[in-house]
Formats: C-alpha cells, sequence, structure tokens
C-alpha cells in the first residue's frame, strides 16, 4: 500500500507518545489491539494501553487479599510480584490521560488507548459497517482509519487485516526515538510545556545540585516530588 | 489496656509511613486488615495497603478488554474511570517496597503491606495458636504482636479483638502529621535520604526556578522528572 500522507500535529511534550484507538461499541477496537500490540512488540518496541471506561469499575478478582483490602476501604492497593505490579486507586474525578500518561507510562514507546474519543488526542477509528451504519463524526484530530470499507476521501485508510502496515504506520508517525536528555514537570497535576531553553535549564541546574548530595554522582534518572503547602 | 512502649526505630524520609503485616499462611492476616482500615478510616486517615507475592499473578479479570491488552503483550494497562484508577504492569524484578510507596503512595496517611517479613520494615506479627503451633521467628524489626494467645514478653499485645486499640498504636507511632513543606528524591529508582539543611535547600531553589515560569508562580506541589542518558 503507497504511504497515505496525514497531517499528525505536534503535540506538547509528554513523555511517551500517545494515538486514541476510536469507534463505535463493538466496532472491533480490542480485537485489532489485540493484534497490533504483538505486531508491535515483534519489531521491539514497549508498548502500553490506557482503557477509558465511564462507568464504576471493578479491576481486581472477588475474593482474592486485595480484592478485600479495597472492599474494607483501603484507597490504594498493590499487588506486588517478581513479575507483575498492581495497582489499584480510588480517585474522586476521571483522570486526564496526559496526566496518566506522565505517570504511569514514562518508560513506554507508545500508549493506545480505547476510547478518549472527546480528547484532543490523535484518533485512529475502527469502523466496520457489519456492526454499525454509520462511523463516529470525526474531526481534525482523526488521522486514519481501520475499516472494512473505505469511510474518508482523505484520510489514510487500512483494512482490517493490514495489521502490519497499520504498525508500521503508527512507527512512523508517533514513535521517535526517546531524547536523550529529558525533563518532564507536572504543577499541581498539570503538565507544564517547557520550551528547550528552560527545559535544559531546569535539567542541569537540578542534575548539578543533586550530584553534590553524597552517592548521587552520576545519576540517570532523577524523579523529585515537592509539596509547599505553605511559604 | 494500658499503652505499652515500644521501641519504633526513625527510618530515612519517606513519603507515607509504612508498617508490615507479618505472620504465617492463614493466621488471619487479611481478616485483621478488612477490619483495621475501615477502623482507621473512622479516625479520619487514609490507608493504602501492598501485597507481596510471590508467584506470578493475575489481577485483572479474564475476558476483559484490559485483560486481553496485558494477555497480547501490553507492558503496561491501565482501566481509568471517575471513580477509580487501576494500573497493572509487567516489571522483571521484585519492587521494593520503599519504591512502591514513593511512588503509588505518597498522598496516604498510613501504608499497610501483608508480608514484606524479610524486610526492615517495622513488623506487626498476626499470629493464632490454633493455626500454627509457633509465631514467626522475631527479631529487632517486631513492634507489636496481634494474638490470641501471649508469644512475647517484651513487644505490645493485642487481643485479635481489640482492633480499636490496635488502630490507636498504629495513629500515636505511625501516623504523623505530614511536613508542610516536603520533598522526596528518587534517584535511580533510589530513596535519596535528606537531612533537612539540603531537603529544604533543594525544595526552595526548584521551587524558585520554576515559579520563574509562566503560570507556575503558585506551585503547591512540584513533580519533576530527569533523564540524563549522556552527559
Amino acid at each position: 500500500m503507497p504511504e497515505p500522507q496525514c497531517n499528525i500535529r505536534h503535540h506538547e511534550f509528554r513523555p511517551s507518545p500517545v494515538v486514541a484507538l476510536v469507534g463505535r461499541p463493538n466496532s472491533g477496537k480490542t480485537t485489532l489491539l489485540e493484534q497490533l500490540i504483538p505486531e508491535l512488540g515483534r519489531l521491539g518496541y514497549r508498548v502500553g494501553t490506557i482503557k477509558h471506561h465511564v462507568h464504576r469499575f471493578e479491576m481486581d478478582r472477588p475474593g482474592k487479599d486485595t480484592w478485600r483490602h479495597k472492599q474494607a476501604g483501603a484507597r490504594v492497593v498493590a499487588l506486588s510480584s517478581p513479575t507483575g505490579l498492581g495497582v489499584i486507586r480510588e480517585v474522586e474525578r476521571d483522570s486526564p490521560v496526559e496526566e496518566l500518561v506522565a505517570r504511569y507510562f514514562a518508560d513506554m514507546d507508545l500508549v493506545i488507548t480505547e476510547g478518549y474519543k472527546r480528547s484532543a488526542l490523535p484518533k485512529i477509528e475502527v469502523y466496520r459497517r457489519a456492526a454499525h451504519p454509520e462511523p463516529l463524526p470525526a474531526d481534525d484530530t482523526w488521522v486514519a482509519v481501520v475499516s472494512d470499507t473505505r469511510i474518508s476521501e482523505t484520510l489514510p485508510h487500512f483494512d482490517l487485516v493490514e495489521v502490519k502496515e497499520l504498525a508500521a504506520f503508527l512507527v512512523r508517525h508517533f514513535i521517535t526515538p526517546p531524547p536523550e536528555n529529558g525533563i518532564s514537570l507536572l504543577v499541581d497535576g498539570v503538565a507544564v510545556p517547557l520550551n528547550q531553553f528552560a527545559g535544559n535549564f531546569l535539567r542541569q541546574a537540578i542534575s548539578g545540585m543533586v550530584a553534590s548530595l553524597k552517592n548521587c554522582g552520576n545519576a540517570r534518572e532523577i524523579t523529585i516530588h515537592i509539596r509547599n503547602e505553605q511559604e
């Protein structure tokens, strides 16, 4: 398939690129992800996923110890093992997807969401005519369509079986090598975009201060959390 | 019950205090937690829990979309809703409990673990003679015992039903009001203890630099992540 052009917009600094898989219910988003994730894995990329759920959910298995902790009122419950880590947290509002990516997906090459169709994320619609008479109303955040029928004159189109081609498209447009040096800044939970000068200044100034501490001479990765309740 | 004295050791800076509930299998750790968590909740404290598991585990429910993402090879899978957030992550080694607490429990008043009996955490043993002939071999990290029988001459003892008394003990010895100003520092995944001078210096210097950025004048909470791959 010839590579179609598309207008991927540049976003403010994010630790990992994010693309949203959207589509009407039962359009095949999860089924596509089940093929796309291993394909990106074969190409050597670490993929994380975020499922957006608008209702109350239970992720844990009833009867397990962690489930019992949560039922008893624990606000955060973690299950930690040598191969996996699970953390379930009570929240008071829907988490902005940018915050989730910054907090939990910093070491991923690509994050793919299921849902978030009303966000500003770049979107790929999954559509099957067999399941719905009409696709979603597209806007200028749409970057491609995966479908059993051609629904856009302008957007790149992939058939439902063109998983390798879709993976190559994501690599080309979304996965870029991570910056060798980088800094992310969250202030009161909101990501603050930094231009190159401010980013380098902060990164080098803080790294220099940390380097002056005992046993912190060659820090490759620094995470700092500050609380200023009163000044 | 008269309040027994015990020798709680001071630990390096941690965002939240941690205590480990230990005991032989089937000694009643989870059952005690199910009563202790709501009791601490009634006293107004936010409790988080960590369950240590030495084998492979599955936290999600088979067949769910997030479970399918993980099966397909996603390294990190999140499920986000307005009331809850779940994150499941593939790891390559057992996570140090200090790192889990720093990363995921910074806003909790107390973290209680189930397990980690070989860690340096302060420990409370749960023991029922009905279940086991002998308690665990205690060391100097033991701070109390909850049991149907008195097993220590020196450690504070609580009966299995003395949940209110145990909660009061935890509040008195572990839950302290959070510092009004604080800073935590992780370097290459390891918490770096900071004395008061270094902590205040770093916190004020970084807060000052951030305050000079646009729209960041009154940051109450600052989180910074730095990657220095090459210098």
